[in-house]
């Protein structure tokens, strides 16, 4: 499959066209990023690790019954993905309380609510990320209510079989990002990445951050620890 | 029935427990706040159309068969109600973008929604009102899921009920605050107060503001545009 034409050039991955209009190329990015790009380096084979552990996810998601937009692994830094219409708007399930909604809610970071908490976010005016509820979203005519009841549940339904997938290796899932579109069959289908640069992991014992945060709050070791996270998913092949 | 403690002194109201632990005193003041008490002012008589607007508007829900905290009026400033416990939470229905809405979605005042949007809001730090979802309102404890489709259904009924009677008198609901809470007997009941100064009313015709907005915005005639709102719903009475 040929690439085509750049069609976005993001903090950490860029789009391509293919020959084929049913298929993308994503290709993860050693860039790093945070607010909204006011932060940025680069961190070499980052991208090579969040290529790698959103494959792995996403191959596992689909054992699971799980739709995704992942086709094929292309090189290390390279996937051929389904091409989907995308809902412009980005989901999180929060396990644990986290980061912005710490601040927000003036919670402690770390606390456990009694069941996971669906958010949804658009970005606006290109700046920055904003939490809207399920009126608004309809109101903006982004999405209806019935795609959203749909996500809604199937976000909670990734978010457990990602759950148990990262606790048997001793990774505790803190919050996840999701993303979702329409492929040419209308099968509403995993679209993006779920990778150390789009949740949050905690090691389960030492509560040591596996993720972006290493990078946004300057606690160094970044590219050796989106590396651990890839080894100790495969890990689980050699049981 | 004796006042017996001032309860709560706010921006626009103080709170009174009286010799009845059943029953409270809402006095209405004439004082006016913007920007949470940033900006302030002493606006003679606001207190009494607020007053009367919210008991007649408590009045025309109770014999549309929503139950409120309204009992009775005392004089032109103070009226009793039931004493409920209030969930911490401020519900809001708009059914046209006004306000901060427009400014968090980009989209221009006066847009009116296919349906109206329900939001939910804490008071966070003491300082300034936060926009949440019904995931977070549960996982601060501060309600539950069922409580909350209860309120939601609510809200939307008492909306409908409240835009039929303002377009009697031409006027537009932009939106409502409303706060609930539940009585003695485990009736979940409307609270709080319903007026311009915590709603957006216009008038049909020429858009003109008949609310707080007045004073936010430097409008002017702030008391007269209550007040016309009180003479045009007992207009109704008239015909």
């Amino acid at each position: 499959m040929l690439i085509k034409e750049l069609l976005r050039d993001g903090y950490a991955k860029r789009l391509y066209s293919t020959d084929d209009p049913d298929y993308v190329v994503i290709q993860y990015k050693d860039t790093i990023s945070a607010y909204h790009g006011v932060k940025k380096a680069n961190i070499p084979n980052k991208g090579v690790w969040v290529n790698k552990i959103s494959e792995y996810i996403f191959l596992h998601l689909e054992k699971e019954g799980i739709k995704t937009i992942f086709a094929k692994s292309l090189d290390e830094h390279n996937q051929l993905c389904k091409n989907v219409t995308i809902f412009p708007l980005e989901f999180m399930i929060r396990n644990v309380i986290a980061g912005s909604l710490s601040l927000m809610l003036d919670l402690e970071e770390g606390i456990r609510p009694e069941s996971p908490i669906f958010e949804i976010y658009i970005k606006n005016h290109n700046i920055s990320k904003t939490l809207i509820n399920d009126d608004h979203a309809v109101a903006l005519q982004l999405i209806n209510h019935e795609d959203l009841n749909e996500i809604h549940k199937k976000t909670l339904k990734i978010n457990q079989i990602i759950c148990d997938l990262f606790d048997e290796v001793g990774i505790d899932v803190i919050n996840i990002k999701m993303e979702f579109g329409y492929d040419k069959d209308h099968n509403l289908v995993l679209a993006d990445e779920i990778s150390p640069d789009s949740c949050r992991f905690w090691d389960k014992q030492t509560k040591k951050r596996l993720d972006r945060d290493r990078f946004k709050r300057e606690l160094g070791m970044v590219e050796e620890s989106y590396r651990e996270v890839w080894e100790r998913l495969t890990s689980r092949n050699n049981k």
